[in-house]
């Protein structure tokens, strides 16, 4: 059998008969594609390249070739390629390659010379998201293993030979990967490249096809990340740059915090409103502070259908400016006081840095707390029962930890009085986020916008004029993003069980050939009804039932998808009464007697909340690191810790410290594997450290050996 | 005591002191201005004009003069101003009608000449919304009954000068008013002038500073409209013209539509996503039929900051094609149908016709459903299943009829198969509206993006490929607005029970100058605990405790509010044990025994609801006139009716009943009053006429005598 013959034969394995033509003999695709042309094909067709690479190895090493199966169109990088995978200089493969590994030669390479490997996991595979893409009837021509003949199969059937061979590939997105060379960062007011904005996601390229997580949490996180987000379907990436799909699994831990947000706000008096999405540019820059803070990142709607607007509209970034003309005209009395509105909506920041799933985005879904206030002390009291309710979403929630505390004059908002700020932490990467800010204005903006009453407290034959005093805070999908990377595994997304959209889920197990269909359904009903008991009990709770899957399979499919409880039923478990418990979080594995179905699901829900919560506390309790001579500071912060010092509050020395502690030049392309930035404040802590409170006068700032105010928590930030 | 003198004692009466200067008599505002000029004014200060118009009235009626009071550099104009309160013929007043009127000389006019006038019911006071808007403490020049003097006082100060007086006023935006020329409407491709685009809503001069409404349902039904909401504080006008502001009151609706309909849902299978607001052109266009319906509408981001984007990105209108290319990547087997998601949301249509608030806005709240099926009847049961939830929101929640039926050819969803819809109805013009739609798109969509999935009835050893079958379904907070159109009286808002942010407040009433304090705190205490005992039985209840207000006054508050029902309490309902309750949807006023406070509540409640519902039902079918012949068509879709007739059920037909009813050639610029476009299919009902049953080829259509295949509603339409 010749390898043309043998080829075929494979094909017609998978029940399909492909179609194949002869013409000459041709050398490169260029001919092929010539030749081709002088045939009569009776329908269209895309014509494909394979290039097989060799990476270099150590000598002694076995090589690892990479088949490269493309469109003819598709402009394909080997370098880019080689970097993707992580494989040094990757070179075209010479004939004793092609020959030994794949029984080919140069001019007849395609997809079908994999089937002639004797041991595919040394061999990558990379196939153009191009073919991926393409409708399934759509026709492929291939080259296979002789140079004078083409073989036409469909795209499904292309697919489906891959299936057969069994070996993991990875899709690249060639196109994405030509425009994904990071933009350079817009330096102070220069103009920054608006050439890459329409263009695909560096990210969007890398979505595999293969079921497991391929990247490791500790190895390459960035990649992980985006894998565990993809492939758990919390997330798919967009071809927007910067704005992503949330898909169920993800919306609904949003719904989760808005639901508890939503009805303690409720309770406190706030109103829920809806302002417009739009704004003027009259209104946008009635504060300056404000709106400068905002400005480069304005998005700006120019056109509708195809006429002009007369002037550009912006949307959104905030709504400080949007609503507080409208405080100014409905605000009449002090009795009118607090007056308290919020809205949930969507806010446009167009960030040219690198976006990123859930921490930055150029749409984000937050909601926004806008407050009036007769005094100070009304506006602050309310700042902190909302930071509160923030640490609340994160621990009561998301099983996470926050530290609470108050922004530095450098990160304080802009145009307002104070900032207070709950402050996460991802221990992969050492690096602090910021997780929820409740502002106090102040008088800022009331006296900006006149928002006036009369003071009840003045002579009412001489009434005086306040300007009241207000808040505004704000709650992001950011804390998602944060829930993901501080849980989740080299397996897959762990979800914390109260924000889970399946908390638990009932698998049927040890079903055999030999199983009788009777057997078989009484399994499948057993499990149905312990997921309806589970459900009548407020569990979220589903049950895969599906044929022609492994249990095996559906472990982890669930698994992947972070699903925080797997729950087993088998012919065993069914004689001993009882089921068999997986615990996402941490692998154990128990049971619980039938009996105690519903109560032991729960307990093992809040169990697991609390563990989680627990653990993450525990890590970053770890990371928090009592530095207390400079030398110590950058070592501290380059092993991925936090660090509590005593700090003399000033500016200046806050610029210092960022500076004396960034690895390079401010690069703003950071590694995410070893961030070079310098270290910002983060938070002066509201628990201070009281073994060794500051003694003023006394203690030092250990930055600048100036008196210090207090304690403060540095970090490398997102 | 001359007449400037008067004018300054009435000033001093108000408790403030207003600085007067003297300088040489002038005849106009020119000179006036010039004067001051050569005056050493210590402070800023804005000269004002003050015009007195006389209207044309019968030459035996008494006159009835305008005060216009307005910044001098406002541009008035007499013939506007005449048109804005409905008189004819402005024209400067004579000087005997200064004499007699106000004792005054057309070189001396001011405010003040206000206190002159014996008989205040006969003047109209007009004040420039500019004075209104500026800052408490802005001085204002005004020339008071004298040419030689001039007096100074704050805008707060003549704020309290008008309310002094005890005479409403109207506010009129001038620059607005100008602006406010309807945009001739886009005649087929022709471009739009742009010119008006970001100028403001000509609705949004007219918010009255009064409490009450002034305009009747009857007469003026567009400014009774606006004055509902604005006054009810529902909704607030905004300066992009097309968008507005839903405060609380509103929004709170919203938020139960959302539960409601959510919660419905959800129990069906359907998972709630986020899409990006954002659309880039090319998956825009990407369904031809159904991108033509939404192009002309499209609003476009060209830049960010001040960067221009390489390609504009569209704001999505509707997100068909922005989701179901994920719909082809995400669906891989039949086992994932039926395959359902939802979003809430906003979409951008950038209509260029007259805007009006939640029937047509530029951006506007929604929930949109995107699903796959199997099959044609498991999309279709589902259309039908969510028909039917809209219908609930309008009559389980509005309190609202609906006819549900099916969308002619012309009038259904682009690129569509067939489109489901409920149709509310407005009493007061006739006019019908278009209430939710529920739309199966069949497999158009599925074959244009390739959504797949193997047949399962199809033999496992040659699997055929099946396109799946879709719908899609969209509820906006239009129905808010029908809502507001329907119940709602001249005394201002009306809200249904279900809906209301407040469904009751309890006032104390009965007070007087001789009621001790004591005797005070404890009606205040006994209302306190009325409103505590319904809180805690789920009645979302108010108590109205302000002071300085009389029971009146909060009576309006609440009534012009629509707050559904009211509680009062005086002396004597303690001494009776009762409370009196006053019901907002018919004034009828009754007593609930304090024991049976809570029973009592609930249950009127709900009467309310039902009577509200009751009520609009019968008045819509009183609406719904069965005609038999031609010749009646027109009368009665003249006399504010729909019509329910046998109809062919062909596209030319529709075309030509819209010409033939008709008043005028197709004038985009309707009279609300009195709307004279042509009669629309509004649906095939559901419910067909059983007296008089279709009998096939025997039934001809009322329109054009061919065959008739069923009873269709028509209507003019929203």
């Amino acid at each position: 059998m010749t390898n043309f013959e043998s080829v075929i034969a494979s094909l017609e394995k998978l029940s399909f008969t492909p179609k194949s033509l002869s013409h000459e003999a041709v050398a490169d695709n260029k001919a092929w594609i010539a030749a081709l042309n002088t045939l009569n094909v009776d329908q269209p067709y895309k014509v494909t390249k394979t290039l097989i690479l060799k990476p270099k190895t150590a000598k002694s090493a076995a090589p690892t070739p990479v088949v490269v199966i493309a469109l003819d169109a598709t402009e394909t990088n080997a370098t880019a390629i080689g970097k993707k995978l992580g494989l040094k200089d990757c070179r075209f493969a010479n004939e004793d390659l092609l020959k030994d590994t794949f029984a080919t030669t140069k001019d007849a390479v395609s997809p079908f010379a994999l089937s002639n490997v004797a041991d595919l996991s040394l061999v990558h595979v990379v196939v153009d998201s191009e073919i991926l893409a393409l409708p399934a009837t759509e026709t492929l021509a291939f080259h296979p293993s002789a140079s004078d003949k083409t073989v036409f199969v469909s795209a499904d059937e292309f697919k489906q030979y891959l299936a057969s061979i069994n070996k993991e590939f990875v899709e690249i997105d060639f196109k994405a990967l030509a425009a994904a060379k990071p933009a350079p960062a817009p330096a102070g007011g220069a103009k920054p490249k608006a050439k890459k904005e329409a263009k695909k996601d560096a990210g969007a390229a890398e979505e595999g096809h293969q079921m497991g997580i391929e990247a490791k949490k500790n190895v390459d996180f960035p990649k992980w990340y985006q894998q565990v987000l993809t492939k758990s379907e919390m997330l798919d990436y967009y071809d927007v740059s910067g704005c992503y799909i949330l898909r169920p699994l993800a919306y609904n831990v949003w719904k989760e915090i808005t639901n508890f947000f939503d009805g303690a706000i409720t309770e406190m008096g706030v109103e829920d409103t809806y302002f417009p999405m739009f704004v003027s540019n009259r209104v946008l820059e009635r504060e300056k502070d404000h709106i400068e803070g905002f400005a480069p990142e304005v998005a700006w709607v120019t056109k509708a259908g195809s006429s002009d607007l007369e002037e550009p509209i912006a949307i959104r970034p905030t709504s400080e400016t949007v609503m507080y003309p409208y405080f100014a005209k409905w605000i009449r009395s002090h009795r009118d006081l607090p007056f308290r509105i919020n809205q949930w909506c969507s806010v446009v920041r167009w960030e040219f840095k690198n976006p990123q799933p859930f921490l930055r985005t150029r749409e984000f879904l937050w909601q926004e707390g806008h407050t009036a206030h007769l005094t100070l002390e009304g506006a602050t009291e309310e700042v902190y029962e909302i930071l509160d309710l923030y640490e609340k979403v994160y621990t009561d929630l998301l099983a996470l930890p926050v530290v609470k505390g108050v922004k530095s004059e450098k990160e304080r908002f802009a145009g307002g009085y104070f900032t207070t700020t709950v402050e996460g932490f991802i221990p992969t990467t050492g690096r602090a986020i910021q997780g929820g800010t409740s502002h106090c204005l102040g008088q800022n903006f009331s006296k900006m916008f006149d928002i006036v009453v009369e003071d009840p407290a003045s002579d009412s034959s001489d009434p005086k004029k306040l300007h009241v005093w207000q808040n505004s805070w704000g709650l992001s999908t950011r804390p998602i993003g944060v829930m993901v990377m501080v849980h989740s595994d080299d397996k897959g997304l762990v979800l914390p069980p109260r924000v889970a959209l399946t908390q638990a889920v009932v698998i049927p197990c040890g079903l055999t050939a030999k199983t009788s269909k009777a057997d078989a359904n009484k399994l499948y009903d057993a499990c149905d009804d312990l997921a309806k008991r589970l459900k009548k009990a407020g569990v979220k709770v589903k049950s895969d039932l599906r044929e022609n899957y492994t249990p095996g399979f559906k472990f982890n499919h669930w698994e992947i998808r972070g699903t925080p409880l797997r729950i087993e039923l088998g012919p065993k478990d069914i004689q001993m009464n009882q089921v068999t418990c997986v615990r996402r979080d941490n692998g154990v594995r128990f049971t619980i007697p039938v009996a105690d179905l519903e109560s032991g699901v729960k307990d093992t829900l809040e169990t697991i909340h609390n563990d989680m919560l627990q653990r993450a506390t525990a890590q970053r309790d770890a990371s928090i690191i009592r530095v207390e001579k400079w030398e110590d500071f950058v070592p501290a912060l380059n092993n991925k810790n936090l660090i509590l010092m005593p700090w003399c509050d000033r500016m200046e020395c806050e610029d210092d410290i960022k500076e004396r502690s960034a690895r390079t030049d401010d690069d703003e392309e950071e590694d995410e594997r070893a961030p070079s930035m310098g270290a910002k404040t983060l938070c002066n802590p509201f628990q201070q450290p009281t073994d060794k409170p500051i003694v003023p006068g006394i203690t030092k700032c250990v930055a600048c050996g100036q008196d210090a105010k207090h304690y403060m928590l540095f970090g490398r930030s997102y």
